[in-house]
């Protein structure tokens, strides 16, 4: 193939995004694919985690909650992240982790229709998806089903509860119909959650124009909220009044500081509030979502694309060792792109060693997210090319690259 | 009394841990008397919060799960939180919030004795303790029932299960003598969850010694972990492998990146972990509790109580109005002084605006933290003096008083 870095920088420098790439920290040498599994550090982020620190706790300590507006950063936070996934401001909260979310919605939800028994998921689905549902559905007394996918839309019927499904798949990248499959559990009788972690920030999505009802999803991946960022939970405004989190918690009361024995529900979103919120968590991924500033998802999306088919054609040119596993049409997939390889994990870790950062999912899969805010049409080049060298020289057969940390 | 400023420096002097002072952040003209509600900044958590941000995320990344130690820190924060509660290092573990570590317990610890249908708790316990056990006693098919204090041991019978209590009350600072009640609860064959917030970092604690099963507790009063963050669950060794946690995240798993679709748990505490850990919170919280070096829980306690009785003499003597309704034995109370006022509210509005942060407890109360690691003599004598001369003034009568925040 003919393209060369000369035409990867030409790229970038037609890229409407371009000036985006400066609202982040990006480490001398190292071309970043994990955005998808930790967002990069937004400048932004650096100034306000200071100034959360040092002058609203050091200096105003608990007088923060309300001059700083602390106690409503919940709230603010969450209609920050509305506009991403086509919700109302009102319609999303940012709260706990995705898994803890995931499980309030569960079990909240599953009381709407006592009568059905069923908690359909799919197999394979992020396991602490699976984990929380089938914790959630014991508590809940529904049954989890757990299918392969090409299954679900046959297994929807009378029994089907709710039907938990991950919007893009974290593996592969395959992306959910997300208003078909809403649709068609909805003809069922069924609601659907569905969990956005792989999606928002990144993939178009429309919760309330695809007749979504109930979303989760992750604050530290396309988000950018810094390490263990608190997640946000999403419940459209027609089924806010019929729910009641199992998780009752005093943020979530209609009067929080009455302090009466007696829960009495907030009105709205504010209900799937429990423990006190983590202001320094939030603050971070405010900041995290201002570096969005301007740009809007269409711009994103487009230039994902534009960063999926470079990186899957450089590849296929360069490195046949690595078999493409992600779905082709951009309208089937997520912001990531993912290969399988024989030794994978060694792979992984010897790219790490050339500042080329991607992760490896069990069994046999090495993954790169391609963040469209910050990621360039050179470091695809540039990335491609070292993952090539890597392959050739089979430099990944070094006995360190298999030694296994905690994460991998 | 002859009691003056003079006689305030002089036990400053002479206070064997004075020098812990300097560990924190105190702003220029204030005494903070708040530090049962949010701990005051910890010097050390400012360069520890610019280096979990600029460093560990800007720089590192993703690497830092392994590299930084971010995977291992909900139990290494929970090994260092294990000598102020009296429990063993792998008993204690940092995740979520205190309302939901007491969600875990109450429907994990349920389970145990299905035959008995109660959870007992005291009336006007902290309310998020009473919303929480609401909500999953509902789940876990138990009836709360919740009673004064005087009538808790009569309660205790062959249909409780459970026990659910507060070790010092948020308002007047009773406290429970942990051994004696846990020892009546386990002679009527039920279990006692502990909440320690208003304890821990302050207030000796014995939770092996006392035969205490089950405990959570908060990390941002005593503790000084900063606003929202993380709390703390313990589960005596002997527990750890009959309980199964109700939110069963990934995090909790046996292998979480073996990315399996069932649910093992891990061994030992970590099954109590839900999603990923929030790290900025847990290294804030990490430099929290690294500023009690080198002081023993005996040396809080007895300055503690030290501060409470010149607090609560000079108020005897100076503010005729104020009504001390904490106990006045040490070993029934915890780290804070309260006073009802008629116009509490009103009075800790126009305290604030002079300096002297304290909080307000509907309906009539005032409440100041004495906080043994920053707090001096000196202190209590200027901020007594100030209420004195705010009470006699009146100047809480000042319309600008009667506004109330969101959080009061």
């Amino acid at each position: 193939m003919s393209f060369r870095r000369d035409d990867a920088m030409a790229m970038d420098a037609a890229d409407p995004l371009r000036h985006c790439r400066g609202r982040f920290f990006l480490p001398e040498g190292v071309i970043y694919l994990d955005g998808n599994s930790l967002g990069a550090l937004p400048m932004a982020a650096v100034g306000r985690s200071r100034e959360v620190v040092e002058e609203e706790w050091g200096e105003e300590l608990i007088r923060s909650w309300n001059s700083r507006g602390w106690i409503d950063s919940p709230q603010r936070v969450g209609a920050k992240i509305a506009p991403f996934i086509g919700a109302k401001p009102h319609e999303v909260i940012v709260a706990d982790s995705t898994s803890v979310n995931l499980f309030k919605l569960i079990v909240a939800a599953a009381g709407l229709a006592p009568e059905r028994p069923v908690l359909l998921s799919e197999a394979g689905n992020f396991h602490t998806d699976l984990h929380i549902a089938s914790g959630a559905a014991e508590l809940a007394r529904l049954r989890l089903e757990v299918v392969p996918r090409e299954q679900i839309e046959a297994r929807l019927g009378a029994e089907t509860n709710l039907l938990l499904l991950t919007h893009v798949h974290f593996k592969a990248g395959f992306r959910f119909d997300m208003a078909e499959t809403t649709a068609k559990a909805k003809a069922a009788g069924a609601r659907v959650i569905w969990d956005l972690s792989h999606s928002a920030g990144a993939v178009p999505l429309d919760l309330n124009g695809s007749g979504a009802e109930l979303a989760v999803g992750c604050g530290y991946k396309y988000l950018n909220g810094g390490p263990g960022a608190p997640a946000f939970l999403y419940v459209a405004e027609h089924l806010q009044e019929r729910l009641l989190s199992p998780l009752r918690g005093w943020m979530g009361h209609a009067s929080p500081f009455a302090f009466t024995d007696d829960y009495v529900p907030s009105p709205g979103i504010a209900r799937f509030l429990a423990g006190t919120p983590p202001i320094l968590g939030l603050a971070a991924l405010e900041a995290g979502i201002g570096a969005f500033e301007g740009v809007t998802i269409g711009q994103l999306w487009a230039k994902s694309i534009r960063l999926f088919d470079l990186f899957r054609a450089l590849v296929e040119e360069r490195c046949p060792a690595l078999t493409c596993i992600s779905p082709v049409e951009p309208e089937r997939r997520g912001s990531h792109i993912s290969f399988s390889h024989p030794h994978a994990f060694e792979l992984c870790q010897a790219l790490i060693a050339e500042g080329v950062v991607g992760d490896f999912r069990a069994p046999d899969v090495i993954r790169f997210g391609l963040t469209p805010l910050y990621l360039g049409f050179e470091d695809v080049w540039t990335a491609v090319e070292r993952i090539a060298d890597v392959l050739e020289t089979e430099r990944w057969r070094d006995p360190r690259f298999a030694v296994r940390g905690k994460v991998t």
